[in-house]
């Protein structure tokens, strides 16, 4: 065991429970510009958490919804033009109150229109990006996206800011038989960046609890059909204790 | 122990026992307009309990569909373009035909143009309106509503028609985090006014069915996730016996 | 016992235990062009299998996303304008390109625009049609399909394909009681017609697997909400000795 990693990650786990803490305190409200599919499970995912979602992309609801909302979603997936619409109302407010935003650029290795607009959307320098190795690559790799902030997710979830990293281990490949679930780990992310300004610790935050409750989830799911439920009651039964004794760092 | 209370509820409890068994043997199909987080649970929520979904939006379909339901279902959660032409379609047809239908002005109260759009609604007097504290004081109070036949959701649910009132004390904060558990409560609220002509007896099976169903399934989940198989099997299994020994009123 | 039925049910059986473990390795992308209800529910039936599904109806985004597919799904539920210019995309794409497609005509008899769209795409001769009884009567009846190739599910399923029939009595009536098993089946006959190129067997193969699963889960749930996760777990642990112990023909 290597004392130097084990103490940051005690050190660590200690930040997250406080960021996890604050979130159950405050019930931030993140208002996501997310896909069709991952609509109904990202909203049961944040409530599990205990924040609040809100979901609507009709043009003349999101600049009322965006300017109470806590952290904004902008999610690529199902790129049609309501929501082309409702990520520029959207990102308009979180610009002019400074709220925190976190992109998404789901598949933008498969879609050449998703690809193009999130070149546009990283030029307005998003509080947190979140992409997987593939997603990364195609925007240019980690060498454009330069001093931001942004987590690459995989079997290892890598958090870079501003220089820094950080490497987490936890997760189970289960997740991936579960539509979405990347998707609502991005709406956690703006749910601890409502409540914690660091976005390293915000993001670390975020992924661990994903992946923490992912893991618990599976090792007593039969398949991803009972994974789902179990996953859920991990993320409302997520606390320092568990935290502290399942945080793995790489 | 209140023996009028307890008359009342013993004859509540039969009375709500006679809808669910209409319900069951009819099968009523209930067009649901309702929001796009809301739309799978609202249909595995109404399926369990025994009525027929049905939920396109598309204007050319909405009219054929509507014809043919039982029921209509409101529900101004993502209020887009599409949902608004539904709607106006929807409640042409249940106007001409003397269907019942509900009103679910979600969130009226964070929303300007759902609250313009719930105003011009409730000029064309819903069946019955459901609402919570915060969507009614946005409304304009009871007093606005009249004699209208009206239920407030909340620690006690609240079912007002013609000045008659009655409250009701089943329910679980479980509830509360999972998606669109009102919402598919407005569906069910269809379902009952379809096979039960008294608005406060409709309302209050309704209410009641899922509340009670919240209830039990609240008791032996561990969290979010494993409350919504439970609630859905609680809806599925509920039965006069356990309205007898479920039903409370405030 | 008849030794001829018997005799057909194991190589039957047999082969379709090819077809699942096919698919396993090759995990097949389906692009689903399908309705809003049944959207997240038919990703994680394909995810539970070890298939790919792919979602988006944006008409920028469905060439590239279908040309990339492996087989592609129409279903003409909540049948909208989005909708409409997505299948005239896909559906270019797949003839173009030679992948097979399945047509899902959804409740054609209880809407007009759809029997009309129906008419025009079963003149594409799509490569399986699914239908209900009464869809099929809607659509002009067995005569009208002629040598193509269509699955008639029921309580019993019918596969006929160029004259020769095959009947599949798996199943289970709670299968009715869940929203979007019928679309999400549809779905996994495009994941069998990627990897199998005999239509009556890819068809014959993707309803058993659905209909196995359905049986299974049905024996151990207790209402429609637990059978959700046992059917998706049920999908993920299928294999040839399941498929040899529950296949029954009719």
């Amino acid at each position: 065991m290597n004392a130097a990693i084990d103490h940051s990650r005690e050190a660590l786990s200690d930040a997250m429970a406080g960021v996890l803490g604050r979130l159950r305190q405050r019930a931030p409200r993140v208002h996501c510009l997310t896909n069709a599919v991952a609509q109904a499970f990202t909203a049961n995912v944040l409530l599990a958490l205990g924040a609040i979602p809100s979901m609507t992309l009709a043009a003349e609801e999101v600049p009322a919804f965006a300017a109470s909302a806590d952290a904004l979603l902008l999610n690529l997936g199902t790129l049609d033009d309501t929501r082309r619409t409702a990520f520029a109302l959207g990102l308009e407010v979180a610009e002019r109150d400074g709220k925190p935003w976190v992109l998404d650029p789901v598949f933008v290795d498969r879609s050449p229109p998703r690809l193009a607009l999130a070149g546009d959307l990283l030029l307005r320098s998003p509080t947190l990006l979140k992409v997987n190795a593939g997603e990364l690559a195609a925007l240019g790799g980690a060498d454009r996206l330069g001093a931001g902030s942004y987590a690459v997710t995989g079997a290892v979830d890598v958090v870079s800011c501003g220089g820094r990293q950080l490497r987490l281990a936890n997760g189970d490949p289960m997740m991936g038989r579960v539509t979405a679930t990347g998707c609502a780990a991005g709406a956690v992310l703006g749910a601890c960046l409502a409540v914690e300004p660091d976005p390293m610790l915000a993001a670390a935050s975020g992924l661990s609890f994903v992946a923490i409750a992912g893991e618990l989830a599976a090792r007593e799911a039969r398949g991803p059909g009972s994974f789902v439920p179990a996953f859920l009651d991990a993320l409302y039964g997520l606390d320092a204790r568990t935290l502290a004794a399942q945080l793995r760092l790489a």
